[in-house]
């Protein structure tokens, strides 16, 4: 099979090309490298059935030339800074939407009639039910980036009804890992590295969420695309357990072997369009076959073995 | 009040220009007159209190320098041919979602803090529920039109959360009355104008859909703005009943006093992404007290009454 990946030298994306690779199949990498990292990318440029295009989502002719003769397109590109939304109020519109939308419409030109997309348990907003199944009462958006993978996910649907595309919708929880980049556990390892007797934690440090290892997340993934071939598939991602961002602090302290005095920024939400708690009903993809095979405990703590081990922290 | 109307040159834009005036407010109309006339803001402009400029929405430069002021925007410009939305696949994404960004952009930087949008039952997709509540089960996309303006709603809502705006979300089905301008009514009134012994009809004719009155939706958009004072305020705004695409032929052929002969397309959907029942529980915007003045068949006769008196039935 041919394979076009979109955010190929990202933190999933780099995850999603060597499985596909390891499998046998031609991949095409594409990232305009503004977070993705060449790195990431060191064991799949070593194999002749990888091909890399760095360029960026709103060049449409780059684009429409690339998606051309793939069999598969696995669109992982986006903005996934969610903290800082309301500082830029057009990024996701403009990367996660629109960009979408450019993908669709070079798939619709090439007559490519797959697509797998990363969108996110934000879309949810503040859920009424937990854990939050796929139908889950109709959300109200509570930050940029949900509504932009929303818009996202509803261009994508649109699509496949009105042009014959089959869809993969993957509602991520956070995801933790090799190559992981950003989000808490990363905030933590370094503040904690650069002065390893205090801690300073936005909001009340009582919000709950569900974290899942990358690996499980890329084999959840293949088995969807490979089991369920709807025209709309739409699958939560995630363990079925969440944990206290305090219980997570004390695995990652342990894991370093600190106990720094820790001090809370208050409030029940890290940022304006936090949510409390997110924690998906993954029942839908448990009935494919599919279970995760890491704990969050031990994918914080892998993270944080990661993230000693590796030249990725700066800043 | 000082009151910003969007599309104020069309069908339902006009007449909330024309309820607005009649209670005393400012009211500044905004139109590209693409599809709006301005003879349907006849009355309007001769009223002091009315100024209207003629701009696109995508003159973001134009369109930030008139909220400036302004107490409310209603947003109604959109494009609404729902029904060639395949047809030209960019069109929906940049006047549905794209000009909303821009409308609820210009409000951040003018700090005006008050929107009411036209949403659409087109929003549920194909429900499971039927009548269908505003929380229903999280709905999957069948059209680009419900698409681009559930993605309109997700930037609302992310607009009101981040940036504290008030926020009016209101999901329409059909609307019938004066001035009325497209849908099936203006097909079967323009084809049995024009050869009253026939009538040629999309999909099998069981299609069920619900109506509205202009004038009774304008009046609970009305009360919804002064009694629902919440952040984010989504209303369905429907009639408690249905009817057959068959009914709604019967009330037509008879007050025109026409017996065509009926052939019918076939197929449950008029067309692709087509819903083939729109039905939706209006259960809480009746909670204010509010319940439309006419029925259905009402709403179809006063409408084929007003396409026999205007002149604006052309083509």
């Amino acid at each position: 099979m041919k394979v076009f990946v979109t955010g190929a030298a990202g933190f999933i994306g780099s995850h999603v090309v060597d499985a596909f690779l390891a499998d046998g199949h031609e991949v095409m990498g594409y990232d305009n490298f503004v977070t993705g990292r060449l790195e990431f990318l060191k064991s799949a440029r070593g194999s002749e059935r990888f091909t890399l295009i760095e360029a960026d989502l709103e060049d449409r002719a780059k684009l429409n030339a690339a998606v051309e003769g793939r069999d598969l397109v696995i669109h992982l590109a986006a903005n996934a800074d969610v903290r800082f939304g309301t500082l830029h109020p057009r990024k996701d519109l403009e990367q996660n939407t629109i960009c979408t939308w450019n993908v669709l419409e070079a798939m619709r030109l090439a007559n490519v009639n797959r697509i797998a997309f990363s969108s996110t348990g934000s879309v949810y907003g503040e859920p009424s039910m937990f854990p939050t199944p796929e139908d889950a009462p109709f959300p109200v958006q509570t930050s940029l980036y949900g509504a932009s993978k929303l818009a996202a996910e509803g261009l994508i649907c649109a699509y496949a009804e009105g042009y014959g595309i089959e869809a993969h919708i993957f509602r991520f929880v956070s995801l933790l890992g090799a190559r992981y980049t950003h989000g808490h556990v990363v905030d933590f390892y370094r503040q904690l590295r650069d002065h390893p007797d205090r801690l300073h934690v936005l909001g009340n440090g009582k919000q709950r969420k569900s974290y899942l290892h990358v690996s499980d997340c890329v084999r959840a993934m293949r088995m969807a695309l490979e089991k369920a071939r709807g025209k709309i598939n739409i699958f939560n991602l995630g363990t079925d357990e969440s944990c206290g961002v305090n219980d997570s602090i004390g695995w990652i302290c342990s894991s370093l072997g600190v106990s720094p005095a820790i001090t809370y920024g208050g409030g029940e939400r890290g940022w304006i369009g936090d949510s409390p708690l997110i924690f998906l009903d993954c029942a839908k993809i448990r009935s494919l076959g599919w279970t995760p095979e890491l704990s969050i405990r031990e994918s914080v703590e892998l993270t944080v073995r990661y993230l000693q081990g590796s030249g990725h922290v700066t800043a």
